[in-house]
């Protein structure tokens, strides 16, 4: 089945806010074997919504709306959905006691504007919005169903969990089988990639479908594939697998899409190792990305977030004459923190990074996106001096990346040593 | 002048990658009184490119395009813009002599590829992507514009800011002004704040718009305006502004459109204070969250992530009884770590929080979501226990949230006890 979504909303035009909701659906649909053929964004405008719909039922389906929901002036989607399908606005009772629930759990009081929800078209089925405000609305024409849900992305994501996508499975269903297996590389540029697996591309079978997907640092390779008959299109998948294996072997770090971080937890979790980071330029950026990791605290213990040199000495025992001589961005005091915060909070393993984040604090032998990155693991210890492009938050991205990416390879490393 | 943008990618309707560019593109060309009227995503097929740009032609005096133009072979826009404006693919020696510094920029080597960028349509002007391998390509049609630019978001920035917008401004011009004033406002929630503003709402010029929009904690009002006569709209701004100040005052915590971590920092910059956090459940996202400004360094010293209550008694010093007696998410437990971080790391100010983010390490008296978090300002000190809604990354997000609005309402308070 294909899907439209159309994205609502005034702010997303003008770059305000970021639309997370599409990506979120696509993620959601995809897996059985609904198809998002196009995602549109459009303003708060009558004119434009109505539009959107003749368009998203002309091509699909089933059309998924997502914000101007919303108890103020600004949001018209639901007047807009009673014009294009027809019936007049009427009060219900349910979404009030519902609104009453919602807003009561947020320890809040119901005014004018949040009563004023309760009212919907008669022309649509209202699913009741557990973790808001603002109602769900099904509509149907000529076979084909809209479902317009709030902006907020936790409430259409708890609501399009709960109850949109079961009762969609329930009123569509689907033939064809979906298979998706990511593989996340390292070791490679894109286009090298590419040429490596040249002869295996050529060999794929029509139906399944292979993308590059490159982010910093790492290539998640995709293979997709769409067919009536699902074992066999297992089977075919299963074998590409293998051959993928053949070709890239431990360059592939995860078989899995997942975060460069759960990559890197599993690996410490498998091998009973723990960890800690001594930060910089990355100001808790690492341990962040670590922690967001269910169940990190099984590895993470720690980390000294160390801004000022005052800090990097008194806490976590740099040579003040080593700061002096050669700078905080250096071999020497990236090996120090990196060393000593890994005795300090007593773990195996430790990432450190300090470097020039930007805009200012650059120099010429120093420029902005100079950054010193340290790993360890047990005994072996690796720094390494790197000059990343950009601004400041695409430096300490970079940083945090690369670190994590240092500590995975000097894991590898050591798990051929043990062999 | 109307724009459509069409973000190309088959990575983007499966969900993998999130959509950006439209984003950016959209907060850059507003100020300059340009209006992105829609923003489609489609996949990597050369029917819906053709008919998105046909779409984008007939709403619109200028298209412009993201994504589908790398080395690889599930990239087709090149071809499909081929196919659309005409002509035949013809090799550009200054695209191979752009590509070659690329390249040579990054240390690595050029491939067949990477050389194959140097092809492009004879229908169309080269603008050199100085930061990439992609050429961007400016097409023209019965005074129409289409410009094709990549899919890496640092590479389209870039190279938006350089050269495209200019000469984009050198190609239309425009003469409405535009103007946008953005105030964050704490301490109401979005319906009672339209409450609050109902009858100021009611006396706003028709070309003047005003937008709610909710994050978790705060609320972004925004005033937009467009108009011919440009001291006109500024004057009725700067009166709406003022009305808006008489009317919220100090729930105003910022008159410009900033992070909260950044307004946090302008209040400690202007009263010479400094900060330091230490960091359970958080896993560093407040010290990340704060150094992500600019001349942060300026006030932020560092941080002791504590995930551990070895580490929690060790090095921040909080009691091991406490610890065994009360749990390490409790009252208790955050102010010692709070007080304790200032003293250690020498800071006027500190955050520091202790919950559980889930999904595991709930109980019944304790459930997954609630956040003990403190703040302190020299001899003032306050704490309160939260209970956050949603997934582990949303009860981290919200918790650094409230951390840093705790510390502004502090401050904010402190000012008023000091006048």
């Amino acid at each position: 089945m294909d899907i439209s979504i159309i994205v609502i909303g005034d702010e997303l035009l003008i770059g305000q806010v970021i639309d997370t909701n599409s990506g979120w659906i696509a993620r959601h649909v995809n897996p059985l074997g609904w198809n998002v053929k196009s995602i549109k964004v459009i303003g708060d405008n009558e004119k434009e919504i109505i539009s959107a719909i003749d368009e998203g039922f002309a091509n699909t389906d089933l059309v998924l709306t997502t914000g101007g929901l919303g108890p103020t002036k600004d949001d018209i989607t639901k007047e807009a959905m009673r014009k294009y399908f027809g019936g007049k606005m009427i009060y219900d009772k349910e979404i009030k006691k519902n609104v009453l629930e919602v807003v009561e759990k947020r320890h809040l009081k119901i005014n004018d504007l949040t009563a004023a929800q309760a009212y919907v078209p008669d022309s649509c089925r209202v699913i009741q919005n557990r973790v808001g405000t603002a109602p769900i609305m099904w509509f149907e024409r000529q076979g084909k169903v809209l479902v317009a849900m709030p902006g907020v992305p936790f409430e259409t994501e708890q609501m399009m969990e709960r109850e949109v996508i079961p009762q969609l499975m329930k009123h569509f269903c689907s033939n064809e089988s979906i298979e998706h297996r990511t593989f996340i590389v390292i070791d490679f540029s894109e286009s090298a990639l590419a040429i490596k697996l040249e002869q295996f591309e050529q060999n794929i079978p029509k139906y399944i479908h292979l993308a590059y997907l490159p982010r910093p640092g790492i290539i998640r390779l995709r293979l997709t594939g769409r067919y009536p008959d699902h074992a066999q299109l297992t089977n075919d998948m299963n074998k590409l697998s293998e051959q993928l294996h053949a070709i890239l072997g431990d360059s592939i770090i995860s078989y899995e899409d997942k975060p460069v971080a759960a990559i890197l937890g599993d690996m410490l979790r498998s091998r009973g190792l723990t960890v800690s980071t001594a930060e910089s330029c990355t100001g808790g950026n690492v341990a962040h990305e670590i922690t967001e990791i269910a169940g990190s605290s099984d590895y993470f213990k720690g980390s000294v977030i160390s801004y000022s040199n005052d800090i990097k000495h008194r806490i976590l025992g740099v040579s003040t004459d080593d700061l002096t001589t050669y700078g905080a961005v250096s071999q020497c005091v990236v090996e120090q923190m990196c060393e000593n915060v890994s005795s300090l909070l007593k773990t195996e393993c430790s990432i450190a990074t300090s470097g020039i984040a930007g805009p200012g604090g650059g120099s010429q032998s120093k420029p902005v996106g100079t950054v010193w990155i340290c790993v360890k693991c047990k005994t072996r210890i690796y720094s390494e001096c790197y000059q990343f492009p950009g601004t400041r938050d695409r430096v300490i991205d970079r940083a945090t990346m690369t670190g994590m990416l240092m500590l995975i390879k000097l894991l590898r490393e050591n798990k051929e040593t043990e062999e």
